[in-house]
């Protein structure tokens, strides 16, 4: 039986300003801090069922140390293991507890250098008294600080390659389907929307041609119960004076969007709201082309222009 | 005692496509039409009390005939004749049923010639039985179509002369009080926003100096209850392939807002909610400064510009 | 000129439980503290523009201090006192700063003895730079803690007498104006909402034939934007399970609420939002009958019953 | 292989007043019509991207016909036949064609008489061009009418029988499973949710010990993006004078909800939205006990009691 990604599970980031992005994230977006563990914050959402969705650690400068998905079931670690080595990637194990709340673990880039992070085991840790839900399936009280997102939603990268040669990968090694993309036409895709849950994206590749180097991260995002909590989050974001961009709605995966740069390290947020799910099994991948990109890409607000000039390198 | 304004009353627009506007404001907005005389398609929104609070009429060029203002008390309207005349104004008496549901009024115009109208007496026409609310407090059942505000808001003035001015003249004439106004700091005032009810607006007049005429309108205002039926209104006007600016919220009455233009007559009409009440009898103008008018004009969204080039003629 | 009330300015509670009252007010609700002067605790919410629009003071048992109106003109503080010691009420003057950023007021009590404040000066204090808002329009910043609604909207008193007395009283001694009633058809008013502000009621005065004193208090209510927020209150008061009635939206007034008691004191409080304005200078007061009583008082949602068994003394 | 659900597919009803029923569904629900054959009206939301998510039909009584699932391959069809009849079913081959827009299917009973269907190839059916929404990934316009959900979201069934019993049932034959369960600590279970999808119940089976029949239908329901929506549709329905319960939020599935009877044949429908995604792949049911089964029904709000006797037959 092939190995199998549940679900995209955490986001480790660099920040050359941890104090700062530890505000941005806590404070002003609302995420739970599970633990500090030498150094790197381990963070969560009140909705969040992992130990950690995102780590922040103090670097140099800003980047992505890697990205983790989660297995279906404990053996395909080492399946991956197997077969990404015989896909040619360079596979290296991470031993359990090297990173907080972790068990065994591999990581290996993508032809774009991207850092991938593949596990299965994770702890559960339960939150201190005063911050667990009364709900049993629910792990923190929610709206206790900021945004106060529900979720980790997805990532997006952003690369220098030909981007639908990282769809491909993709696809090929770990069975990510195809749920929309862009096609310029020429012969060239823009960009592409991926998953292995029925969210329209854990994950989208997109062409940053420009790019100092060829693994970018465009944005990650967190989830929102209700697009009011957009609105909600730009009023906190501007009483903070952070600046952002939207609210809008993509018409691809039709999602209510807002976008913000932590100002500790530039890495950029996306809070995300409504979209839609695929149940289909035989999904055809929606196909937007040059004429239809416009409403393709904000169906209404402001617009989310696929600036990658300022992603940040992953 | 001086006569006094209780409330805008309704907008009366001609516009040379009645059929497509009469298609917005009925379908995409979701006024409802009271009753036709003469020609004259009397609307208004489902929590509106008069007989009407828009009247749209087919016309050569897109136009306002008349903005319409209720008094407190049945004499007012006499007694504004008498002060307005001589104020200087041209006063000009309008037939009871000359305008429908409406009793005797007069009309005349700003130094800016825009063109106002005031009365008192107005029918409450009940709707029919199948669109009645079955609310005691409510005029038409909500939400039948479109996107369904409850009310009128405001009207928002454009002008080629000094819009402080017409501030002045409506403070001293009809009674208005300042509420908030942009100071350039050069001695000239770009906008101010006016009201006689706790509203921080039920006008607004701005420059334009370059517009065409003396008179224009900028846009006239709905309200909706809550902001996130300004996102199903971008919905709405989205899947009828109608552009619009926003959403967005104005620091300016903190209103979460929607720009809109009827396709029909190039009026432009704000979706509008949020906002605040202001009950203090001793209010200071908010004064904002070219320092502070970005986070003035748009505190987050989409910039609504104060974009005159494109208002309609008054 | 006769006097007139401008707005319902604050309310003052005596609490037995003053720490748990401040808990509840502050953490949950989301209040923000001006000062503490001899003990009573100032709050207002983030939109309120006056020194306070709520106090909190330690007292053996639950119970109403005042209920604080503002005039609309400084003279007309001491016509009131003329006009209702004439009207055999026994006026008492309050010192200048007696009630900490308070002018010269009066106090007395209703035919039923609940105790009102009339006053006009009143401090604009200015909040610390780290909670101001980056609005000059407003007060707070908003969503720092808990509900977090946006400003007092009204009081809500029960009696043992006869409420249609009380109603009477307050239209022809305060300027009140009916805005919407339960006639119960035998003769007996159930209630009456009325308002000196286009507010559907700034005060509601409700019959409970049974209470232990004339003068009780059904609630206070704070103001939220949109009704979302109300949804966003229930999980907040959900997850410190605190106990309450709703979300539900009335008949009468509109609007959507939210009841629930400070653990504290026992003192009910609504959130409100939604709801209506009355700008018609002829508003004819809407009847509810026992006939349309049901959707009078629940539209819709959980019924907030006129359970006056558990009101407050006033 | 073993074959696998890919999906809840649609509900068959029975209604013995069509009319009306046709009126609740597709004029206050909002739901559109893809066409009717035979007498069968084939409905669907305006997100749903099958024929039919619905289907309504003229009969004696009140009854489903069947609940359809999709498979996730073509094969899988058969497959099922083989398996469920070797587990004793009595499974019966409904040829392509017979109902609308479907390919070969299978029908069979649960133990406890409940009707399923099972089948692959359902057409794609594009609506009318004046209905086709501007997005390439939705099917119709939203919110042209009624309540306006998105999509079908589950099906809850009720029954004489242990509903522990059919549980392992569906765990054993179909692939689903127990997300959350209410075990009420003397051996028996009152109700469980399952799921093959990510959503927290794609089913539920509850315990209905005094039913008339083993095969209850104790709701279907449709998905809203927002929880304001479910506000909206509450107005809608007390605007038509339908009665419903709600709006609330269930601990279990964390789901906001109202819940109201089609008036044409008795099926309860609940409107949904919120909840949240299980993407763990180690999921431990949630096992709520008499201790917490209020919060568990009732997270707040009008409480929905798992009142069963008014469930229809299945």
């Amino acid at each position: 039986m092939l190995p199998e990604i549940a679900k995209l599970g955490h986001i480790a980031l660099i920040t050359p300003d941890l104090k700062k992005s530890l505000w941005f994230f806590s404070e002003v977006l609302g995420l739970e801090e599970t633990e500090v563990v030498d150094g790197t914050h381990y963070l969560r959402a009140w909705g969040d069922f992992e130990h950690h969705t995102l780590s922040l650690k103090q670097g140099e400068k800003s980047k992505v140390d890697h990205i983790g998905w989660r297995t279906k079931r404990p053996e395909d670690v080492g399946k991956y293991a197997e077969l990404l080595t015989e896909a040619g990637a360079d596979v290296k194990w991470i031993e359990s507890g090297e990173e907080a709340g972790q068990g065994r673990a591999i990581r290996f880039t993508l032809p774009s250098e991207h850092p991938f992070e593949i596990y299965y085991e994770m702890e559960k840790t339960q939150p201190d008294q005063d911050r667990k839900s009364v709900l049993k399936n629910q792990t923190y009280k929610s709206w206790r600080k900021g945004a106060s997102p529900r979720r980790i939603d997805h990532v997006n990268l952003a690369t220098s390659q030909n981007p639908a040669v990282i769809h491909k990968w993709l696809i090929d090694n770990l069975g990510f389907k195809m749920r929309e993309f862009v096609d310029l036409g020429d012969g060239n895709i823009l960009a592409g929307w991926l998953s292995v849950t029925p969210l329209v994206h854990d994950i989208a590749v997109i062409s940053e041609p420009d790019a100092a180097t060829p693994n970018r991260l465009h944005h990650l995002a967190y989830w929102f119960d209700n697009a009011q909590d957009i609105l909600r989050a730009a009023d906190i974001l501007s009483e903070e004076g952070i600046k952002f961009v939207g609210p809008g709605k993509h018409g691809v995966s039709q999602a209510v969007y807002l976008y913000v740069k932590d100002p500790g390290s530039g890495h950029r947020v996306e809070l995300f709201s409504n979209s839609y799910l695929i149940f289909e099994p035989d999904w055809e991948p929606i196909r937007w082309t040059p004429e239809d990109l416009q409403v393709g890409m904000t169906y209404w607000g402001q617009d989310a222009v696929l600036d990658n000039q300022d992603s940040t390198e992953a």
